[in-house]
């Protein structure tokens, strides 16, 4: 740890921060029990894979998510189950599977838009059906309609046992990659 | 660093969890910028606040969440907004907002119910109006109906410039606390 | 005419009523044009079905539903394209679209529940993706969860050329079927 | 009845038609009952309010919906509670709450925007709190945000004794008025 503070050079300030974080780490360390050690890991893989491009935000690098396409065109998002994204009672926190859900359907439309468009969620619908419990949550998105301004889409959210835990149904508004203001 | 591993005697495997961090740390420390740093802090922060109670859950401990009734009886919670919950476009991510949204909705009808009793959230429909944008988003919650199973209630998410960012509408169901399935 | 009315002795208020009533027709008939003869022949009919028990509302019979389930258990409701359930554009109305999947939805719960219970509407959403224009709105209604207190169910209405006119997300409440309040 | 058929010299089809209708309207006074000689008298009125244009739709017009700005910039729309609106526990049927809603918001909107321009509803959702009963459904509808593309609005349903009967959400397109397609 010594030597890896030693090569940095690059001003009191920083240097400042990085010290008090060190202390922060070593009070972490002697504490954390099993849950917050997994947790750290899970954060600090999170911002490599951030670092290197695998993902394009932190939520959906400490998400861990997974996505690809399928053969007919849906697009699946999969998280891993961890004590991260927990409610109070150990369940996936309704807030995240809303965040799956939109990412999922957000993504599947923007990979599908010519690449100078993007899209912002106008509005999202969840309807929670049970609870995000087991190993990893899957979200299925599927494109309902594709229109000049607005895309329809839906999303079913599975369980590992493929129980459906929640449904979403949301629009999306397309803009131009550079209008970031995204005024709709 | 050292001094807080020695004093470690819990065995060998959480020993080896303890070293593996320790090098990712010293690892993540080497190239971590500012942004990184604060992240981690926030991360820091966050952990020790849910150790001691301040928060139920790391979603509402990592997003800062500050909540109080106002004396009209709606109730209000304030995040910071921090890269930590950035979408790809470096606003609010739309799922985070929603989390903010269900959070508040949700923390409102339990804290008024019964002490036995809590509530899971049914569904909820998110509207966004403007970017999550500025220091900090602010969301207040309003209670439209308590039935005896149902609760629905609304809420705003405002910016810090007091803009209209989002708005909700949601359904509660009530538990019994020990319900811990959640069966609606 | 006439003697319709001669036959009638149940007193000079209801005399009355008919009497005004009458001439509201004939002053209708003098003036009606092809749309308005058709649209009040809907009339006549539904309100004969509506007596026959065919429609338990009047919204049903007007709207000349017709229901049936699906092999796989989903439930359609099919409804003529009219003037009569037009907007402003002449194209089907939102909120007529809205009461075909609302209908569809809560009469295929209520038909697989125990006949002591039926269901009220706990919440509804519409996405409206294409006019409705053609021949006839098909509605499809689809269980996604059938709970202890609640069902979750979505709908998809198609227009006569099977293009996909709106999709619908919505949850109800199971009630015993005396209980008319419907208090959730 | 007869003076005002031989006065019509439209031709054979029209004829025969509006003398099957005659035959309808017999037999239907009849049988009438309180309840539908009510209902019929709306419907007659409707017409003529439809045909004089007060209404742009039947189904305004037979909802008898009246409507005002209010002085905050609200638009409000009132409509008595009959029977032609109740669905089988004689409340008022939820489609036609969700009807009452989108009319108020899209008015509303309609009525604010330059008079070139209209809207299409993209997505309505509705909370269902307490049954519609009493003597009419008020809708207050509010305008949250007006966008270039997209208009968010809000809705509240309140009963004759300011109960609220229903909440609503829902997302406008905006369309140039000759673009009757609505494509969004």
């Amino acid at each position: 740890m010594k030597q890896a503070l030693s090569t940095l050079k690059r001003g009191a300030g920083e240097m400042e921060a990085k010290e008090e974080l060190e202390q922060m780490m070593t009070s972490f360390l002697n504490k954390a029990n099993e849950e917050e050690i997994e947790l750290l890991k899970t954060v600090f893989k999170g911002i490599e894979e951030k670092r290197s491009g695998k993902y394009v935000s932190y939520v959906a690098a400490f998400t861990q998510m997974e996505a690809k396409f399928l053969p007919n065109g849906d697009y699946e998002i999969t998280i891993p189950i961890q004590p991260l994204i927990y409610n109070h009672l150990k369940m996936v926190h309704g807030g995240i599977t809303a965040t799956l859900a939109d990412t999922a359907m957000g993504t599947m439309i923007s990979e599908k838009l010519p690449p100078d468009l993007s899209v912002v969620t106008a509005e999202i619908k969840m309807n929670y059906i049970k609870p995000g419990l087991g190993k990893y949550l899957r979200c299925v998105a599927t494109l309902l309609n594709q229109g000049k301004h607005l895309c329809v889409t839906e999303a079913k959210i599975y369980s590992d046992k493929n129980e459906l835990v929640a449904s979403a149904l949301g629009t999306f508004f397309i803009i131009k990659k550079q209008q970031k203001d995204s005024t709709k």
